[in-house]
């Protein structure tokens, strides 16, 4: 049996858009006598729909592109499209109005529909607030296989890997008893960090255990703050990997299932990735192209300060839609150091983007005119320096207006996670690029972008960090030493240890504090923030939900 | 047996304070011989505490404060308080790691623990992020009696009432069929317009039908987005109101439980609101003084450009701050009218606060300046339009940071709606006082406030709205109508209405197309909003969860 995984990039919402490109993938594979089409969770309306799924003209335009889509698709191919269906029972039993769902298309009709049983509601994921769990096993019978359905979550319960569960059942147990042959997983898994590989090994482990070979369809591209990798991959029944597509991109993979040996036979494997930082940079420039694309934008600005910050977006804004569709911004202020204005240069020299300059200086007095009586008798402070910010932001964002470009901030997590960032200032954009990006991170994505020649200019990478909104400042004037704070925030925030716990390996009580603090008194920043590109298990934004007016400092020593 | 309700304010995630709060309403209570303390749902780290719930550090904190609160309480007392309790078999059986528990406390002990069993996972709420229902009918007996108890949501499903179920059990069943004499309803259960009435009429209905007295107790205080509004209340058997507590303040509330009648006795009832008009006020209000000061501000700085949003909000802030603590500040441009300036000083009169003046030709010349290359030939537009607005911006938060004060935006919900406002220019604030709050409502609330005598001038209430960003300017060269924006953009937004059922209820199909086009696009904008004080059963924000690179305009014919 002839097996197509159409790892495909939806856009959120758009039916027509998304239904035709299953059409176009589902003719091609037809013409390769293709039995069976898998594509990704929710395939036809994209992952993550979100609140649209509140709109009941929304539900009701999936069912009927479904419908559609089922007469168009060529008669002969089974295809599993991603959608939603009504819970018909939701008011006599109570529970949520929908299911997230797998439609089984083949004749031109909808013949089975498939329900997902473990409903993710962590992190970024909200699926209690839309769907009911399914309760029952799911599998149809094709060509005398017996493929198990499951959807994304169903297999990330296998309590022998995990040594814990996270929901009551294990849905491919339930499938091994029912004897199926085959086991598809149609997921929309963001990208992490190293996740690609916690999924096969956690794939393989379940693989031989249940001695089932596991086709894995995973959704690519970019849908605001989150980045789907695809990487779609199979495994036979002793847990080799038979096959994986490309990541980072639209693939289709072509995989065999012997019936003879009731397993997947061994087809294309794309390679890994050399490393995080690779792979990591791939995320990023995949999160921009996509932002831009869906928001039906094609060019972007960001201010250029000559730092490492705004030093890689531009690199990776860049690689994402070419160097004629970046506008670097110099916006010198009397602050600003002659080193500062040489390597901005320099890096737009490097990757070949256009500049232009804008100095800030007479501004800065315009303002210092305005508040000249009221700020009579006070001293230089934060209310200057962030005047400064904010005459950039301003700037930048009437470039935005007057000429079309989508505004990029710079900002990187270990800046947003203390608040070393101005609010309407150097925060500006629509999309925050690296804001889930540590400091320690941008400098080993420069070093690994600069392995065969130079475009983060050299002085970039050995000069002390300064956002120079005053002489001869550094971030470290106010910060920390980089190495220190962000082992510090991974601790905070990515492993929810207590002060107590990361005083105890080794750090100082004070500074332990004083960052706890800091990231407690961001959070009025952080709400008002640009989408940012997640790339770690714990990112600030939509998997991010403190209160603002709270006081769980008052506990700090139990932090 | 005498009863207590403590309608209390807690601060999120200052367990020190709410257990202190506790403690000095329970040694009132035992002074006063009561029997028995009711706090609200999460009265010990207050409701809604989000992502603090994920930091093991701070539920081990709560547990210490709980044991510690047990054994400082009166002895004698019974207390009921909020607060989690770990799912010890969550890794056994699957599960989440905390439930939404009451506590009882009794002689210096933890006596029993509750759990909450239906939870909220819609609108503002995530309670299946944190939670695992509880699966037990709850009760405990206390001089003889045999009291239920149920936690806020575990009430909201009386499906002879809503004519449905949103779950599939209703605890109040099972505590009837337990014999039950008497059930309570720990709350924290936020203001929407109109709700005490809902709750009231909705709880009247279970009280009738299971033959039970019922008490329901609710938090009151603004938590950010949240205003909990108290009106804590009790029913006899009959359904009868036997006493309610005010509304958007603490209270201490006394009931008495008639032993033999098995039923409430009739004691003090708080006078309902005369208006809709007087209760959003009160609501408005109170979300403003609590956001000030649980982030530990006093004073506020706003932009008083003469229009009705603006006037509002300070009217609003001086209600809640008190007319010291108001800072008005006028920012004429060349666009703007005399009338405008001298509106915005008689209001600043009419209500007695402070205003300074920062006119902003000689800053818009200095951008007209920096950008004379740049945009030479090119049209003025949004651009020049969007630089004024955040000159202005960049002015107020120049003085917040200066002197402390909190910047309040003043933009409505209409606005918000639709994008009429400028991304990092009024948009800017630490809190949206009235983005909830329509424009039609903006009105009807400045008349019901200038009932006694004028408070806002007359002629912010007469003359045609204007952003006053280019000469001649009206909002209705720009929008429709705002009574009919706001019925269009109610049905679309609290009601999910289609474009078609728009149009059949009577509207111009490309008005109705135009406005859910500009609600869809101005999605980037309402992102970076400030949060805003809900009044509505829809707002934006923590509730609204909308995708930003999204196409659902695709199918517009459907919406």
């Amino acid at each position: 049996m002839k097996i197509t995984i159409a790892q495909i990039n939806p856009i959120i919402g758009d039916l027509p858009a998304n239904a035709e490109k299953i059409l176009e993938v589902a003719k091609q594979a037809a013409d390769g006598k293709v039995n069976l089409l898998l594509t990704p969770e929710l395939s036809l309306c994209g992952y993550p729909p979100r609140d649209l799924l509140l709109n009941p003209g929304f539900v009701e335009a999936m069912g009927i592109t479904l419908q559609q889509l089922a007469k168009d698709l060529p008669a002969n191919l089974a295809v599993l499209v991603g959608t939603v269906e009504l819970n018909s029972k939701a008011h006599l039993n109570g529970g949520k109005a929908l299911y997230n769902s797998i439609a089984l298309l083949r004749y031109g009709k909808v013949k089975q529909v498939f329900h997902k049983r473990l409903l993710p509601t962590y992190d970024v994921f909200d699926e209690h607030r839309y769907f009911e769990p399914g309760l029952q096993a799911n599998y149809f019978t094709l060509n005398d296989v017996k493929i198990g359905v499951t959807i994304c979550e169903d297999l990330w319960n296998d309590e022998e890997f995990f040594g814990k569960r996270s929901y009551s059942i294990n849905p491919i147990s339930d499938l091994s008893n029912l004897g199926v042959n085959l086991v598809v997983n149609l997921s929309a898994s963001p990208y992490t960090q190293g996740k690609q590989s916690f999924r096969e090994t956690m794939l393989k482990h379940s693989a031989v255990r249940f001695d089932k070979p596991i086709i894995y369809v995973n959704q690519v591209g970019g849908n605001d703050d989150l980045i789907f990798d695809g990487r779609s991959f199979a495994l036979n029944r002793r847990g080799e990997l038979t096959c994986r597509a490309c990541g980072f991109d639209t693939d289709l993979l072509q995989l065999e299932f012997d019936g003879k040996k009731q397993d997947l036979i061994v087809s294309s494997i794309a390679a890994d990735y050399e490393c995080e930082d690779e792979e990591i940079w791939q995320a990023l420039v995949l999160g921009v192209r996509d932002y831009l694309r869906k928001c039906r934008f094609s060019k972007v600005v960001l201010g250029l300060s000559g730092g490492i910050d705004s030093s890689i977006v531009a690199a990776i804004a860049t690689a994402a839609l070419g160097k004629e569709n970046v506008l670097g911004v110099l916006m010198p202020s009397p602050y600003s150091s002659e080193s500062s204005i040489k390597d901005a240069n320099d890096l737009a020299v490097n990757l070949g983007i256009k500049t232009t300059k804008l100095p800030i200086g007479e501004l800065m007095k315009s303002y210092d005119n305005t508040f000249s009586e009221l700020f009579a008798n006070t001293e230089f402070g934060l209310a200057e320096e962030n005047i400064q910010s904010r005459i950039r932001g301003n700037l930048l964002m009437a470039l935005s207006n007057k000429f079309g470009y989508l505004l990029l901030s710079t900002g990187n997590k270990s800046e947003m996670a203390v608040g070393y960032c101005t609010l309407y200032g150097d925060m500006n954009g629509g999309l925050a690029v690296i804001s889930d990006v540590p400091k320690t991170r941008v400098y080993s994505l420069c070093h690994w972008l600069n392995r065969n020649r130079e475009i983060i200019p050299q002085n970039v990478l050995t000069k002390a960090p300064s956002a120079e909104l005053k002489p001869n400042q550094t971030d470290q004037d106010s910060l920390p030493d980089y190495e220190i704070l962000d082992d510090v925030l991974q601790r905070l925030i990515n492993e929810h240890q207590s002060a107590a716990q990361i005083i105890t390996a080794g750090y100082d009580a004070a500074t332990v504090i004083r960052i706890i603090q800091m990231v407690a008194r961001a959070e009025f920043k952080r709400r008002q923030a640009p989408p940012g590109i997640k790339i770690t298990d714990r990112a600030f934004g939509t998997g991010w939900r403190m209160p603002i007016a709270s006081n769980w400092l008052a506990v700090k020593n139990v932090y």
